[in-house]
């Protein structure tokens, strides 16, 4: 037994793009939380949790534990790891705090153990963190988390993962410090959609992977469109349509809210335009009196990255 | 006033490509209708139809006439068209008929006019034979029709048309001769959809589009999955299932429903494949004692083809 030891980065991410709800999402080069994981010779997870956040320490209840336990199993494992977490990510903010965690732990332990498993492995290992989060095994964070970039998820079953072209864009984020749940968010949406929604929603999704595959901006900015869960939604997060409308004014290609939200997103071609938007977040959610917290960042493309320390 | 006379190749299409409903389409080598038009002095359309079928003669009713009406309107014209037609492609197989006589109409007279109106525009004119044949403004025939190639209609309102990259594929295609009218194709599917339903079509759909982009066979293969509207559409097609089953165990990457059918198509990247797909459409249609033609094609990657005449 070693006492090799590693180092996660695993970064925020941005799911659904607004269209593609369940099924886009793509990795933040800002925040990453930092995880540092290593192997121990009982048996069983060890989490030495981040003091700011009152996050459950049991296994079964965090979401690395639980996800490190669906790879314990498969590897039929006899010995354990030691988790500890230094959460940059807010819990709560809609941009893959728990699908950084999941998605940490199993890919330090997957280093630790020599890389035994794909990393289509090791998603379906952290969807079992994301069902602990939300009660819902969904892996339109996890996925980007791992792989980095922009990513599809085609298919859950069986995982179906593709990996898209990344154009070269600026990602302005707005964090406003209130709670929306996720299971919330979902339980507020209609089970059933218009036949005619669904038709312009799969329109705006084909051409935002389109546009993406073509680094044609216009054709991003065009279908940066979503009929059917925005409208539901974005009533649960103050400011919204200002700081979109405004954001698109000042020269954005687009943007909604980040995975189940509060926190919004906008994708802009160049710089100057990705300023102006955190500009504008920061004067509406000043102007409305609501904590916040803003990231002008790019596109990960590497996904988690592992560092060996001693 | 020359008499200056073109005749159009139109070619047939096939629309929605199983999972991509109301938005995407690809053209056919093969079969394709022929139209002379030529210009006349005095006002208004004359529209010389072919013996082989009964199709409408006065222009309001008919939908080469009916396109060439919009044209004629926002050309302001005071002079008129003349139109022969041989029709080929079948009305009534799915394979666009009316879209191929609504286009070549106005493909043919916006060449003769010095080519003044855009694509799009074309589009827009021949949408309105789209509402003469079956009622509703769609324009995933029209488009690949005019534009050639594999092309997606991301939004109707205003229009917005992009060109997808084509792979080299081949294309089988059975027309059985029995009679599905798109207006009933259309009033049997429900004006709502589960949107857990939803989301697994769109993940087909953004697998579709990026297959296509990537010449990736195997994820076009996979993304040939249509869970809204084939399940209702397809007991409308004798020998559906079979011919589809068959059809992929024998290489083919997968097919559906061309538009609202009765013709079924197939996509191979093989000739071979292409070819075992037409021997079971064949043996299928045999067994059955219906009436069929059969087509073993490619993608038409150019359109619409005008050949100036005397």
């Amino acid at each position: 037994m070693s006492n090799r030891k590693v180092k996660v980065y695993c970064p925020a991410t941005v799911a659904n793009l607004v269209c593609g709800f369940d099924i886009l999402g793509l990795a933040l080069q800002d925040p990453q939380d930092i995880m540092e994981v290593w192997e121990k010779e009982s048996p069983g997870i060890e989490i030495i949790p981040d003091e700011r956040y009152h996050l459950p320490v049991r296994p079964e209840e965090n979401v690395a534990g639980a996800s490190l336990i669906a790879l314990i199993e498969e590897a039929q494992l006899t010995t354990g790891f030691t988790i500890k977490i230094d959460k940059r990510i807010k819990p709560g903010s809609g941009l893959g705090s728990s699908a950084a965690s999941s998605a940490g732990a199993v890919v330090a332990a997957n280093y630790l153990l020599g890389n035994r498993f794909s990393k289509n492995d090791l998603v379906r290992f952290a969807m079992n963190g994301e069902k602990v989060a939300s009660g819902v095994k969904h892996a339109d964070n996890i996925t980007p988390c791992i792989f980095g970039g922009i990513t599809l998820i085609r298919a859950i079953h069986p995982l179906d993962i593709v990996a898209l072209n990344v154009p070269d864009l600026f990602v302005t984020v707005v964090h406003p410090q209130i709670e929306v749940k996720t299971s919330d968010a979902r339980q507020i949406l209609r089970k059933e959609v218009q036949l005619k929604d669904a038709i312009r929603q799969w329109g705006n999704i084909a051409g935002l992977v389109t546009g993406f595959m073509k680094n044609d901006y216009d054709l991003i900015g065009r279908s940066l469109e979503d009929v059917i869960i925005e409208p539901v939604r974005s009533i649960l997060i103050p400011g919204f349509d200002t700081v979109k409308k405004r954001c698109r004014e000042a020269g954005a290609l687009g943007g909604g809210i980040s995975g189940s939200g509060p926190s919004i997103f906008m994708l802009s071609k160049e710089n100057k335009e990705a300023a102006a938007c955190e500009m504008i977040m920061q004067e509406e959610f000043d102007r409305l009196g609501i904590e916040y917290k803003t990231y002008l960042t790019r596109i990960n493309v590497q996904g988690i990255l592992v560092e060996e320390t001693r």
